[in-house]
């Protein structure tokens, strides 16, 4: 099943269900994602039935453009990182030591506010080193407090694809406080369509998207790593964010910047992380972080090429007001 | 004007207008204060009549053990960490270098649940080192991007008293890892009145609590530091979090532990700070964290000893489930 949310002027938009070629789409008998959520037993069989009717034919035609994140706003967004070879390679690229720590890495993000896929980024300062970050994530149902990792595995509800907006020159200052990150973690951005776990057949394999993200700066490929080489699963990160409270419907989980071992052959989905390899490779960083009109396009297909969570294509712009 | 929220079976409960001593209440013509925050010019004329009704008799009882956290859950919860004094006692207690930064510190912490006054507080183990954190609060309405301190006093709707409960033996290893807390931060409480700054009077100044929060641990006296001696105003933290991101209407942005210079006459509002001077002055932390079945007492009043923000009385218990 594929979920998007239409804008109508309301903070949580209005959902619809998308076909499975997202030429289609239909609206929802519950108004907004966040509902479905709250209520997600009574509310899937409506939404499920909906779904098989639309792959008939039937239903309204479906535009990305109109679309907003699948969650315009969700109480909790927990980011981690869970690509070992994406840490190793920011380690160098910041030349700090590894981070010690036998854990899965998780920070908690700014949630208010996601932009919708083709939504202008507007950021404060070219100086602050404009990066994206290619992700997956999930989102949950009500998680208890102190679940295991097993059993958070039915709590994986969707699953979305994200860019966290990051601005490398506030972000490194802010992890040396120990704090993490307010300036350096913009609102992120999210593709339009919203998958059940099962939409991915075999690409989803312990909690891992099998599937690369495909990354565009500018109309330029800029890399295609796959989700599977997670050092943890969304199931492990659902677990670890639960040890010491309860998350509420809606919780999105990151997996944090898709990066493979392989780096050479299929590239990154940040620039910081191209600047790691530069700095390997080359003694320097080369790669320069975005500027303003810069555009960015994301998107991860079936293995045949079918679409799933839509493109994320975005353009970023200056904000109005203090620029730095 | 002093505002509450009265549980009624809806996440987000029932908005009661309160009087000045706390006796009475009044439901307000709008449901919730998320609500009322999102359309606060609107709403507001017709709270203040009924605060000013409420002043001539009139209303309810008011009972604030049915009173649920002013906003039981926010779309987010900044926290800072503007006491000087603190930060160089928590640097002794846990043998760690100063903060380099030049900044406001802050975090972002959960805010899909906030505890209500008399709630009792779930956590999982004893190990974790459970600790309490004495703070004040703001509730902003929407503060747009790159916002001045100077612009920022005017978004400052209501003043909160919070307890940002903190788990100490989890929060030192994610602080080092850069990524701020998950496991160390679990959900804070909320006393149960919101107020507005004018009805502070002469302890509103530039942006901070001029009061006393007076803290008891199991019935005993644990400290009474005052929070006028931040290093920076809620202006000035409400500008530090809109630097790169606006912020929603509902925005709780918090002041860290209070604590003061002269700690030998006022005491702590944590264990942790204790825990530091005992460091400091004999060589050795003595205080143990807290236990399940410890009580907790929080309270700020008016210099006259009028009411305010109503008291946090808690007990901390057990949590089902996985233990560690």
């Amino acid at each position: 099943m594929m979920l998007a949310t239409l804008r109508n002027g309301r903070p949580d938009g209005r959902l619809v269900v998308v076909s499975s070629d997202h030429r289609r789409c239909q609206p929802a008998p519950v108004d907004t994602l966040q509902a479905a959520l709250d209520d997600w037993d009574a509310h899937s069989p409506a939404l499920l039935a909906i779904a098989a009717a639309l792959a008939d034919g039937g239903g309204a035609p479906f535009d990305p453009t109109e679309a907003s994140a699948p969650l315009p706003r969700a109480w909790q967004w927990l980011d981690g990182s869970a690509f070992p070879s994406h840490g190793a390679l920011m380690d160098r690229a910041f030349n700090k030591p590894p981070i010690e720590t036998t854990l899965p890495l998780m920070y908690q993000g700014m949630s208010h506010q996601f932009l919708g896929p083709h939504d202008e980024v507007p950021l404060p300062s070219e100086a602050h080193g404009i990066d994206f970050e290619g992700e997956f994530g999930v989102i949950t149902g009500a998680v208890p407090m102190g679940i295991t990792a097993a059993d958070a595995m039915q709590h994986i509800r969707l699953i979305v694809q994200i860019n966290d907006w990051s601005l490398r020159t506030l972000a490194l200052p802010e992890m040396k406080t120990g704090f993490g990150w307010i300036h350096g973690k913009p609102a992120c951005s999210m593709a339009p369509v919203a998958i059940t776990p099962d939409t991915l057949g075999d690409a989803w394999q312990d909690g891992r998207v099998c599937l690369p993200l495909e990354v565009h700066w500018n109309d330029t490929p800029f890399g295609r790593p796959n989700g599977r080489e997670m050092a943890y699963g969304f199931h492990d990160l659902i677990a670890h964010a639960a040890r010491t409270r309860s998350l509420p419907a809606g919780t999105i989980i990151g997996s944090g910047t898709v990066s493979n071992d392989d780096h050479a052959a299929v590239g990154s989905t940040c620039i910081a992380e191209r600047r790691g390899i530069e700095i390997i490779e080359q003694g320097a960083p080369v790669t320069q972080y975005m500027r303003f009109g810069d555009t960015l396009r994301m998107e991860a297909r079936s293995e045949a090429g079918a679409p799933l969570f839509g493109r994320i294509e975005q353009r970023v712009t200056a904000t109005p007001g203090r620029p730095d």
